[in-house]
């Protein structure tokens, strides 16, 4: 039964209520149950937490190193500005997965890069709630 | 009756005590007071709070949008490295406006650009408390 | 009782009638009305002055300086490119705010930054015709 | 049964053979035998297809948009400098979803942009041939 | 019967005189001939003028919009410098072609880029004054 | 009689079906029939050429030089990155028009620049299929 | 006797444990250790905190104004992003030594450089647990 | 007999009134003063002329070309965004010399740059009024 | 007996035609002429092709892999843009020397950098058709 | 005994005399007279030498290989711009570290940045003559 | 009697035998004779001095700090890259003049600044070996 | 016999002795041998010379302009930094050819730029000591 960590960033806690046309309609809650159900069937355990602090994301990663096997990380806004969050991943021996909801690559210029890829085994970007789901099924497939 | 939030970024408890050849000799308890005199005449309510934390901030905006008609925001420091700050803004529906003591454009070059300024209705810089006080007046008058 | 000159920069003389999706509705004329009343309020008087020439801008702040308390300027798309208004402003020794009716900050790049504020002792941005009252009253408060 | 364009780019028909260290030693062919095995699943049919022209690549997705539903693209090199491959996408109504093998956003600084993921649903980036029964499952999700 | 604009920017009142192997030996005067010609037989009419004024150029611009059915401007040396001009066009509803004697995208780099061409319906530049009738053409076509 | 080429490049063979709000409804055919019908009226004649290959408009360009007068070029995509495009112009010496349905330098700041433009005689962008007629006309008048 | 106030930023607890190919094999602890007997043989007290909080060492800062002489501070990955840190350093009076564990020079280019440094007295960067030694020498000659 | 026009731009006609720290007490009259002074020992004769206006200068440089035999240019505030004076002095046959009072070189890195320059024999920068009589004699040299 | 395949890039077709003043009145059948006996004297067998394709190149590189002990490979155009051709170069064990007709380091900023180079084992630039020779020689050498 | 290498570069011969608002009234004597005091304690030997050329630095740094177990090597100007010292450095294996009188961090843009300190075991920066005994501290504990 | 120390850098040993399209046929010899008789006839004493060392001019400038009155300085090619040469001058207390033969603001762009420039009174640009008795003038005048 | 100077510049008299994995083991006198036995061959002769020192180099260009027939250089670190090497080849007529052992093509980014080829007939990179025979051979074939 693999332990995996699933990682929110600042402002997730508002998904679902505001900017629905960037973001869509689905809330962290759902992403949450989809997740769980999902885990169930590929025999995984979910672990899922929100903040806005991005001390609290690292806190979590480095927690993380003892009591998962991997992290599915939404850094949101401190993608592209966080070389702690980079150096947090780094320092862990554990897989980390960047996801997005919206597709960064076509949004401003600033969202285009990212510092926590640089220390991931990956990133998937673009597909709402399936970019939990997919990140799940990568990380439980580089786990086996 | 308007419930505005005056939030204060990193660095702003120290108003008054240090670097009073920047930031003048006023410090924040002073702007308060102003600025509840000035609620007083133009019959809005002031809730007021400084953090060093940007999550501090992001959670302070995120719960005025269900408590407040509208924020003054001095982001301090984190005006030109935060992008999570501009998305909270975003996230919210009610109006913002950035503040600044000094003159930010006529300081550092690093110093002369903002992201939350991007998801605000505007920003006003360089009059020391009146910072303040005339973005309580743009703010009632928008809200109007 | 101060004596303000207000300086308006290109295009402005079509304010209201062009583009109001982006400047709103207000003439030029509007915002005179409404700056004389504040100014009565204030005690003070204002001349009020649009040019679409850059050394129109630049001999009035000339003129302003023996015969004006203080300047409230929009020097519209100069704000980005003139480094003479800037050397205009810091010649004379009479105070200078520079506002804009939109919110510079929240548009196109080369609209971010400016070279009169760095003469300024302030800039106000985005509060469409208030942006100049708001002005006024801090350009009193300063003078004051 | 929805029909899936597989398109890969320049030099990806030495997959296996070469640059293992990099790129691992799974085969285009054994990518194709797994997005076989799970379009079976998800009861979609896959066209598979490789290429080293930039030209090539342009005419499949042309000619995908009068007879495919969606398309999984691995641009490889081209990711970087094709506008081309951008404008074909925008140009074609069907969802397209970029793959890369390796975690191009841990490569070197000029593989970290991407010109075709700006017209994309989507980018996948550092799961091997994962990297494209992910992006099969996200589009046939995509789909329905 | 079309009004036309032609609206020419600093130093083109010395074309045909100076810097021939740049601009060839063709006067103003020539120009304006020559699209007379053209104008009667496209049974539109002409209004020629030069102006070294930045202001100037705005001015016209400002004038035509309740006089003309649409301008040809040369801005010169303003074409990668004057943010006004193409703020002035933006803010006059008729169209605006923009048209430059030799090919300013084959000299230096900083002669590659317009402001006023992100505001006008087009650019056409290289083919000395040949510029200014295909402008022409071009414009009365749009018109109808 | 003069002998015209005609060529153009990605992602040309999809117009009028595609992006008609950016590129309009007219097909390649509509241009191709009113060039024809332009070059009779001018006493040239038409070779019409569409490829999405960088190297089909290398060969194309090469071709021509002993064939045709001249070369009309809409490089698309190709404009913004290709210096052998460029450098094949520079070695025929048939002069070469480079133009574009939509204006580039309306458009993202990567559409601006132009390698092809460096070694043509001019360029003409914005305006639809008239981009194409004033080519021609401009080609004729300049050959003559 | 002096007090010191020594600060660790983000990811330095796991120091030892993680990355030893980079950080060496030296704990916070042995840090602490052997800045305890150094402190005691320079008359001086160490007060030794780490946080992953960026707001942490902003606090501790403004903490350590009235309560020690002097500090040593490693930001760690907030060197290359915080302006905050900077502005705290320049809001209290006391000196601040910025240390590194490994040489960031040598390190990538986003490394290179350093907010905070700009505010302080010093910089010592690559000499394991040795920096803080050096740096707590420095500081205390400093004090004196 | 030499004819000179001494061309002064933007600002200076406050000079030795304003910013004495940076320019000096120094008027343009005086510098008008010495400048005949030093006309009639080198058998010259002076023409000075301030304006704000940047057409004022290019007219004033195209006047110049059929009644003097050079010029001696301080174009101030435009030296570092005027391409149109460039142009102006590339236009007209007879020689140019760039003048500023302060060394240009030793201010903001935006001042270091001239675009006139590049048209011009020369540039002096630094001398105060010396400038200018530095200038002239260059200039009657160059026209022996 | 080494075999060595000699390729060549976009426009080289054209060479000893045109453009003679940058690139000498050699054509690449001299070339081929004078490598072949020097291929001769050195033991090594020569296969020449030249393409304008991009992936005419790629192809060719692919398939000397299992054929040919090493290339020779003048990229021309393709120098600057093509990573895909680095990549081609990285993927294939068999060593590439990079060879330039004229010296790419004294002509236009943008000819100065190579992609492909950074896979080679070296560049040889500027010699005329004895980039070629000289390059011959060294991987001759290099296979030894 | 180790012996130590002591290499100061351009214009530290003044160090005393002149701009002793940047680096204080200690000359190059003091440091070396304070340097073999703490030498003497720790056991070492100081070769002292300073020079305004860079080859003689890199000379020096050369002849060290063989006679010294460490440098200590403040590079001055050549800081930022010396390649040749870094390579210098990196031949020899003996250790070096950089040490700079001033705190770079905090100067002029230019000063923020190292090459020698690429190839350094670590940099000291901002203690005046401090800088250099931490560096003898440093030095002697890296070689036991 | 002022003593002026006159340096020449890199390859101005050769002048007049070398690329005299650009730098003329004036020798250093013909400099030097010039420069004595106007400092004969300006009480002003001479000394001459070339050198391709970057140490030999710094060397040059500290000895003339205790023996000569000022310096005119023509770095050469040091102009553009050496800070030392700038912190040399700024050590020494006597005044310097920068001087160029061509009009370096209108060569390449890499030529356009200068270091050294930055710590002189002045520069000098474009005037031959005038650049040399004009900065005579400026220096004498400057040091009465 | 044709004299050629082979010029090394710095750091290149350790060669073979340190940092093999880069440059080889083969010293310089390897290099100076093997250039005798093939200048032998080909009727030349050969000066070697190397230095640290910039205008070692320098001086050696200039002098061998009246006694030799050509030069190889090898720059080495001073290739990315020296204006005035490349100013002094200009300067002298006999052809230059520049030489780097390593492929710097394939290094730091710092090290892809090269000042003196600049103003060199070619340059060869990355073929060990075959860089300077491969240099000779071109050389005398230049000169023939």
């Amino acid at each position: 039964m693999k332990k995996i960590l699933v990682l929110n960033g600042p402002n997730l806690n508002l998904l679902g209520e505001r900017e629905t046309q960037v973001y869509g309609k689905t809330t962290l809650n759902d992403i949450k149950t989809e997740l769980n159900c999902l885990a169930n069937e590929l025999h995984a355990e979910i672990q899922f937490f929100q903040t806005n602090s991005e001390s609290g994301l690292i806190d979590a990663i480095h927690n993380a190193k003892d009591t998962c096997d991997g992290i599915i990380l939404n850094p949101a806004a401190f993608t592209h500005t966080s070389i702690a969050l980079m150096d947090a991943i780094a320092a862990v021996k554990i897989p980390v997965i960047e996801v997005h909801l919206s597709n960064i690559h076509a949004r401003e210029d600033f969202r285009h890069v990212s510092y926590p890829a640089r220390a991931c085994i990956g990133q998937i970007s673009g597909f709402g709630k399936n970019s939990y789901t997919l990140a799940l099924r990568a990380l439980i497939d580089f786990l086996h």
